[in-house]
């Protein structure tokens, strides 16, 4: 099958790279993904084969690309395809897929945070090829059928919508909190719509008017950098995917307040940290979400996705996706495989 | 009256400082210290006059000597001493003080939370003269009288003992949980004490054998940095005063944990947060607790500070009890004025 591989050092198109192969594939040796599910009522070893519909590629992918993770291999978790191997109630059906691949059998599987099971596999982050190809292979726990109103082009956002509904599995936010999210980019976006829907007074401060316009589309206010005051929030979600956001984040959270940090930024970095003590400040690590909110906000359409698609690439010129993907300012870059 | 006062540069004692002045004493000109308390039942710009029995040497005030809040005047913010001069009903009382000078009329002061009132003044930190001397000068709504049970070698442990106790007020400990210490100095033994009331498992870990041992017959478990083993903690303290301390308190915490800082360290710190991210972790910064809680706690013996005092210096030898409580591995120093 063709897919993108990272080798460490370059990403290339493999027009014969080794599909996935599944133990219901036949003339193959089984070999399965193994892991199963991040829900722990599942114990089985089983893995669905899934044709590809769309990609999208995510900050995540560009960090990677930069050393995070150290991976080698199929990048890509944000999916959306339909089951061609897999047991018989999904297959054809159109599915998306929880990226973290876990163990079922650990106190963090038990306690129904497989996305923290410290045996885990993470779909095309951590040893296990992910969906910048034809096919991928994904445990059975970990998908979820598409409900039929809800095209490819907002399906291939579950996931990032996902590790925006995060926020509210952690953080109380009340209506009437002021609430500010820092960066206009996709996850930025996608977290300003999120926290709207808890009737919460949501400002998105960026650096990009097109983008900043795009949010203000779902009620959120908007605010250049440039045109920023001095003001405190009682929750600031530093979504920025660079380090300088964290500088600005600590001003902008009031004492006592709580700062979530969604972004994973490679690398370190220099903080003043007396400021969190003295203001007693609350930071929350805040990543990947469960599904099923995101689903359902797609489905009732509270959350709107395909403004931020701005261009779709096939696989065959992945590459190429990537990169403009990487350009400063970019919308969401989906590959087609 | 006689004075340590910290000019910027240098510790020196003056044995001829102006004695706060009070509404209340008649021959000076009116001058209080005009902020009012923490509590904002009390709007009154009212202070009352202590003579000191003893005040404690904190490592805020060794921080501060280092540059800390640029921080000019009489330092000293653990105290106990008896009203000369206030209101009738407290004169003559033995009292301790919260040490946030609030205005009493901001959403922080009608929430209570005083202590983030943003023109507060702090005791000895930020434009209010401490007790480093035989007068100190607090407004009466921050004035705790001590149960006559508790000794004045317990009761100026009353602030740093609140300051343990305010975790309980940020974090949901529970009986059962791991919880790790880290740092066996003064802020370690009362954060480990005050931790291990819950129920929780606690443990403590540090450089020094004589202070763990100190630890060990509250009912901590103890260990010595040198034979720490990876194991992942449900809450860590990070009470070194260090910043090698946070690194090893990112590595002690769970995934989905809670890190406490407790440690006001100057200066910036290179942290690498994507493993915030990555476990969603949360962290709190966490500072000054209120005080019925740490008296109730001195009256009724179910923590034990006495022992953790080194030496009481006399006020006129302040400047010495200073540079010894500076010496790495050095327990509690008093000032007797």
């Amino acid at each position: 099958m063709r897919a993108l591989y990272w080798d460490g050092h370059e990403l290339s198109l493999r027009s014969s790279y080794p599909a996935p192969q599944t133990a219901t594939i036949e003339d193959r040796e089984s070999k399965i993904v193994g892991a199963t599910g991040s829900r722990p009522e599942s114990g089985d070893d089983q893995a669905a084969l899934i044709k590809v519909h769309l990609a999208g590629i995510c900050s995540t992918d560009l960090q990677i690309f930069k050393g995070y993770m150290n991976f080698r291999g199929v990048p890509g978790h944000e999916f959306v395809g339909s089951v061609v191997e897999g047991p018989r109630e999904i297959v054809n059906k159109r599915v998306v897929g929880e990226i973290n691949f876990a163990c079922g059998r650990c106190d963090y599987c038990d306690r129904r945070l497989g996305r923290h099971c410290p045996s885990r596999r993470v779909m095309g982050i951590l040893d296990a090829d992910g969906a910048f190809a034809e096919y991928v292979a994904v445990p059975v726990p970990n998908l979820h059928v598409v409900p039929s109103g809800v095209g490819d082009e907002e399906a291939v956002f579950t996931e990032p919508l996902a590790a925006a509904f995060e926020i509210l599995e952690q953080v109380q936010v009340n209506p009437g909190d002021e609430v500010l999210v820092l960066g206009d980019g996709k996850l930025g976006n996608l977290c300003a719509q999120v926290l709207r829907l808890t009737g919460a007074r949501v400002t998105a401060l960026g650096k990009h008017e097109d983008k900043l316009r795009l949010i203000k589309r779902s009620g959120v206010r908007t605010m250049l950098l440039s045109d920023w005051q001095p003001k405190h929030f009682d929750v600031v979600v530093e979504a920025t995917g660079s380090s300088s956001g964290l500088e600005q984040a600590m001003r902008a959270v009031r004492p006592r307040g709580t700062l979530v940090l969604k972004s994973t930024i490679a690398g370190e970095h220099t903080v003043s940290l007396a400021p969190l003590v003295i203001n007693e400040v609350t930071v929350i690590g805040s990543r990947c979400g469960v599904f099923p909110p995101a689903l359902e906000a797609l489905s009732e359409k509270t959350v709107s996705v395909t403004p931020m698609i701005e261009k779709i690439y096939p696989l065959a010129e992945g590459v190429e996706g990537v990169a403009h993907a990487g350009k400063p300012g970019t919308r969401k870059i989906l590959l087609r495989p």
